[in-house]
């Protein structure tokens, strides 16, 4: 399973691609945060967020694409951006017939550190190595969007499986 | 000037065209209201709305295209879906060359109220007087949205004419 992992920002968005299954090694496929200058002009830095990520995702076919799940509480002054980021990669999957999964920050923590409150330089750590890197991915927006990938990959195969087993259940007790 | 004004939703998102020019009477070109279902799939409701936003923006060919500023103290439980739609908007009219222009709600109510703190209903009224329209447009996203073109014809092109004021100032003062 390849998952592309979406850090979301208007300024810099973390896009990482990993490919894995639970219980087997994962590896990094590519790796990159895009940015834009934060004195062009605000719609055109959108379309340039649009733009790339629509490219990211042609050039790596990831099955899934995960975004981190954006909360209106965090970081007021840069929310906005952040959010119609997430939603410009939302669309970007969906027109190219992918799948899109939200992860929240703290789902995304638990995943890779075994606790949701972990500081930011633990999930770089982690993300390190269970993709057997070198260094740190950097900036923090890079790891993040290899950790989102990461969850995705564990947590969201995990969930389907839970999924598929309740819809055999229930078909199995409707006796088809 | 034919103005595009969209009061972005992700369940209801109105979007009004009207041409007009400061000191000049103003018509209704087409007013509608795009709605997806509350219960379909999230990244396939949010690429809806950027497609059929796409669709009025070829159709009616607006001079600019006017998006209400979302702020995100308003309505927390509805705003990410508001300014994810706010932000497709933008990239769809960005993607045809043509300009984004960003107005307040309170902008808006004082440009076509005379108070930035009108009630819907007012707004309503004041779209319904000012287009000549034979009934109020409903629902409210359909006149808010003809609100924010109205604003635009109006601020947005008296905006411009102050800058362009000061930039043939500035000429003038360095000689040029």
């Amino acid at each position: 399973m390849r998952v592309l992992g979406i850090d979301p920002g208007l300024t810099r968005c973390g896009v990482g691609v990993v490919d894995g299954a639970p219980g087997r090694p994962l590896s990094l496929v590519h790796v990159e945060v895009i940015r834009t200058p934060s004195d062009a002009d605000y719609a055109h830095r959108l379309a340039a967020q649009a733009d790339t990520i629509a490219e990211v995702i042609a050039a790596y076919a990831p099955d899934v694409v995960a975004v981190e799940r954006v909360f209106s509480q965090h970081n007021v002054r840069t929310v906005m951006g952040t959010a119609q980021v997430a939603g410009l990669a939302m669309v970007a999957a969906t027109r190219r017939g992918i799948p899109v999964a939200l992860h929240t920050p703290s789902e995304v923590k638990a995943a890779v550190t075994g606790s949701g409150r972990a500081e930011k330089a633990q999930v770089g750590a982690m993300v390190t190595r269970l993709l057997k890197l070198d260094a740190m991915p950097k900036p923090a927006d890079a790891a993040d969007a290899l950790a989102l990938a990461i969850c995705h990959v564990w947590r969201g195969t995990a969930l389907s499986k839970i999924r598929e087993a309740k819809i055999r259940t229930a078909l199995a007790r409707s006796g088809s």
